[in-house]
């Protein structure tokens, strides 16, 4: 950590730490119990493709900013939105935003992505990302409230992200995604319903033999009804580290270089 | 070969062979070139479930009678229909079941399946099968027109695939399809629009490291919206000849001891 971190200190609270992201030097403000991020967001983030630094990124749901973190490391891209909807969450974003001097390029804002069609002009975004809530309402039941947001579709169901999705993308433009296969038919079918076409799916596998847990989808709006599936991806190798493809990716420096455009 | 079957020699044409499916010492009549079924029919026939042996189940676009086939050998299913559009493969599948002795399990017609509305009662399968054409109209251009009919949408989109699927089968019902990845949001989605809700999925990868080109799902009609997907399946391993876990669908006697059960 440099000294104009250490001199940052204070951005940091008690049941909080700050947590080496390995590349560029850029850290995060992570809960030592509870909210942390995992490989799924390391995923989704190295899934994004920029084409060009003047795009503007939006992410829905953005936690303690993890995406936006890894995209801004990892591209050029010169502004990048985060919306979050708890505010205790969306202030550690804002506070590692700070800790990485990252004020120019990273905007974290405390909002129920649903009000950004207030906030936003109608199809104003190249890139939408996000890692919604997995469960439906009925299903998971997390400790504390603060997973159950981030968790379970108590605030945020697939049919409102698509819907807001719409609004924020420009035509042709591309919104990156991570969810669960089981909710596959379900994805595919609502996201059609707002002009969002699935292009290039990538099934995640914990590891060989195993049934996959994730699935990255880019979508384009407006796009061409034609999937692109890639090579089935696994987490863990057979002695239980990570495989190759991982280390690859969180290795990267370059989101052009990682594991998916092989 | 046995003696019953060299009497009926004369059920084979000149440009056609038969051949050992290696179950239940059964045979199928193939064309020599052209016609003749490949690994994908095989897996749709093995990822079928039979619970019963009084279920009805019907195969829509049976071709040379291949499914049928295989699923009588590995069950015990008493009933088995197959509906087949082109006049000469139809008739070819009718003298396989003749060259088997099954005309009293498997009943092959010649028949366009969007009339099968006119010539089945409503809800009246428990059971469906298909291995339809994969391409859309405008991609593929076969070489011959029975290649045609078989490999793109010339007589049968997806649309009026399901469609009848609705009309034939139970509420409850099963409806067990190979496809192409490529074409899965289109899939799940119009599949919904006909209450066929996806419940099953295996990806089919030809080899590691190989985007899949092959996927089996099982539809249940009136079914709740969750989809459980399978671990990833390959075709071929690193030295190119088959993996063990296919060897083994190609070996089982019995459609319940086939891979997808472990």
């Amino acid at each position: 950590m440099t000294s104009s971190k250490l001199s940052k200190i204070e951005l940091v609270k008690n049941d909080e730490q700050i947590d080496d992201l390995q590349i560029n030097g850029e850290v995060i403000i992570q809960r030592k119990i509870g909210f942390r991020y995992g490989v799924d967001a390391v995923l989704l983030a190295n899934f994004v493709r920029i084409k060009n630094k003047n795009s503007t990124l939006i992410d829905l749901g953005t936690g303690n900013g993890i995406i936006p973190m890894i995209i801004s490391a990892k591209s050029d891209i010169e502004k990048i939105y985060g919306l979050e909807i708890q505010e205790d969450i969306a202030d550690m974003a804002i506070r590692t935003v700070k800790l990485n001097n990252l004020e120019d390029r990273i905007k974290i804002i405390n909002m129920d992505l649903r009000e950004s069609i207030n906030s936003f002009e109608k199809e104003s975004f190249d890139l939408v990302t996000s890692n919604p809530p997995y469960m439906p309402v009925e299903k998971l039941e997390p400790e504390n409230i603060s997973q159950k947001i981030a968790r379970t579709e108590i605030t945020l169901n697939l049919e409102e992200l698509f819907k807001t999705v719409n609004y924020l993308l420009k035509s042709k433009g591309k919104f990156f995604m991570i969810h669960r296969p089981s909710r596959l038919g379900e994805i595919f079918c609502k996201s059609k319903k707002y002009n969002l076409e699935p292009k290039r799916v990538v099934m995640v596998y914990p590891k060989l033999y195993k049934a996959p847990n994730i699935v990255l989808i880019e979508f384009m709006k407006d796009g061409r009804e034609e999937i692109r599936f890639y090579p089935a991806l696994y987490i863990h190798s057979e002695n239980g580290g990570y495989t190759e493809d991982i280390k690859k990716i969180y290795r990267s420096k370059k989101l052009r270089d990682n594991f998916f455009d092989r």
